[in-house]
């Protein structure tokens, strides 16, 4: 949570992943996205300024948040986006190969059953789960709900890595817990109320209305 | 994008709107879910020390942060929740009516259509539509399912603010058209896929995905 690790003369520095301090992680996702999206165009090289100005971070940010991936900048080019993205790539863990279920499948289960995004994140996801008994057995991307009574055995026994959180909130610690006691390492949770896990289990929340929130307030901005 | 506005002297002054920068809009969310669940939780006074301790940024980001909603601190206790939640309330613009529509009813338009979230911000959802005849004309939340071929005729004559836009990738760019054509005022884009629009449309990228970079990333630096 602090940023005792950040350090300003880090840019030759072979980048660590130890390194790598909770307040950047938090903008990672965003780089990966957009250099995804500057190689899928053919786009070589790119600048801090014109990050900057796709992204909404300062340029000086940006060079002090890559310089945290190594250093990859050719003066005159900018920076090589092959190199940033392969390196963010093995940052965020991506070539580790991680086991995921997906706990709860009503509609935003199920979107998420049928979400693309897993394999090029080293995802394999593995189960579906729920408690009621008209969803169980149906199947989604050619995975059959199971019922949630069964998670816990199967996580243990399939050594599931990482659940996504997708059940009502009244549920939602009830089922931390039992994921908790299950061995669960990582929890996506998109119950959107406050879960507590222990200080080991890595907890992300996913909160869906974050761009809700956002649109309101620039409308009401526009409107001034 | 910048910090211009950004004042380190503006502790007493009365905030207006404009005054917010994005790169503090973007954490006016956050600010929002947790002050939210310590009210509900009864809390009364937070210090920025402790909201630097749940939310992982710094305490100092935290009180610069706070100064733009005005200044409610109270040095022995800390800052007064309700008087922070109300202002922040004011700021997201959520006493103000906003008008909605989700196009793509798959299984994520439907857990939109089944979010609980719209009311407190001020949105009220008033369509979803989608292109599939066997999806057209089902029920979700009380909305029936309309076609997407309307949704023109519907935006431009409801005056609808903001759409959501849950479809697939492919079909990202064509829609947004659509519904800039159509005179939507703000995308809430799923599709996870560079979209562009004229610079008076507000676009805000909801990447669900994030919370698997994070998680993913965590899981590596904890397996170092």
């Amino acid at each position: 949570m602090t940023a005792k690790n950040e350090s300003k003369n880090s840019d030759n520095a072979k980048p660590t992943v130890k390194e790598i301090p909770d307040k950047i992680v938090r903008r990672l996702p965003h780089y990966y996205v957009q250099l995804k999206n500057m190689l899928n165009k053919d786009v070589e090289y790119v600048s801090s300024e014109q990050l900057a100005s796709i992204m909404g971070y300062s340029s000086s940010l940006i060079r002090r948040d890559l310089s945290h991936f190594g250093q990859f900048g050719k003066k005159s080019y900018g920076y090589d986006i092959h190199c940033l993205y392969s390196n963010l790539h093995r940052i965020l863990g991506f070539n580790h190969e991680k086991s995921m279920v997906i706990i709860g499948a009503g509609f935003l289960g199920r979107a998420l059953a049928n979400n693309k995004s897993y394999e090029e994140r080293g995802y394999l996801l593995r189960g579906i789960f729920d408690k009621d008994p008209a969803i169980i057995g149906l199947e989604f991307n050619n995975l059959r709900v199971m019922d949630v009574e069964r998670a816990p055995e199967f996580i243990a026994e399939n050594n599931i890595d990482v659940a996504a959180l997708a059940v009502p909130a009244l549920e939602a610690q009830k089922t931390a817990d039992m994921l908790v006691k299950a061995g669960i390492k990582g929890i996506w949770d998109f119950t959107e109320t406050p879960v507590e896990v222990p200080e080991d289990i890595i907890l992300i929340e996913q909160n869906m209305n974050d761009g809700l929130c956002k649109i309101s307030c620039k409308l009401v901005q526009k409107s001034k």
